[in-house]
């Protein structure tokens, strides 16, 4: 009766209640490492300049980590680009998301996936 | 320098981008289960009796499952009750939330937890 169900998750990290690294974050990071530019980044996940800076200045105060490097100057203005802190910091983070992801699909099908779908198949058997 | 960081999840399902079953409303089953009254669990989660009634509807009429049983009458009032069906989805679901659970922190501790904490452990060999 109840067609493609499918299991979600959303996964952060926390330090005392308080949010340090999320999905949305590691977002930010990865597009700045990709584009070279702040700017950039900002504006492809829909944030000011100002608050997108803020954004990583905060992630880097709560990690206590430097993970982006920002050259001033030359005919494009600035570039941003990610430490090598920060590079492992988005690698690793995918390799987290990615295992969870596939722990998801297993952990669904084995403990709930029978439970929700009441499907009994009907006929089909020529 | 960042101390007690720890890895969070939230899970749930979706059918078609709708949300189906979620950490909160298997909450609410397993209070009716454990209270055999809908307005105990209602009154525990903090919701109204006629909210509390809503979102049990809801949850069946979205899986295409009878998950309670109400018992109309008596010197108390009624009683509800979770079907077989809801107290599999119940313990189902606690499964699958366990899982989740146990592989959140051997994918933190394999992939992540080394890049966030920058311990340098400082002495200490007496």
């Amino acid at each position: 009766m109840v067609e493609d169900l499918s299991p979600r998750l959303k996964l952060w990290v926390e330090a005392g209640g308080r949010l340090v690294m999320s999905d949305y974050r590691v977002r930010l990071l990865e597009l700045v490492g990709e584009s070279g530019s702040l700017a950039q980044a900002a504006e492809q996940m829909g944030l000011s300049y100002r608050r997108a800076w803020g954004k990583v200045k905060e992630i880097e105060a709560n990690l206590g980590l430097a993970l982006v490097q920002s050259e001033v100057g030359g005919a494009g203005g600035g570039h941003t680009v990610l430490s090598e802190e920060g590079r492992a910091l988005v690698t690793g983070y995918r390799r987290f998301q990615e295992r969870m992801g596939r722990e998801l699909d297993a952990a669904y099908e084995a403990e709930l996936k029978g439970l929700l779908s009441t499907s009994e198949v009907d006929g089909g058997t020529t």
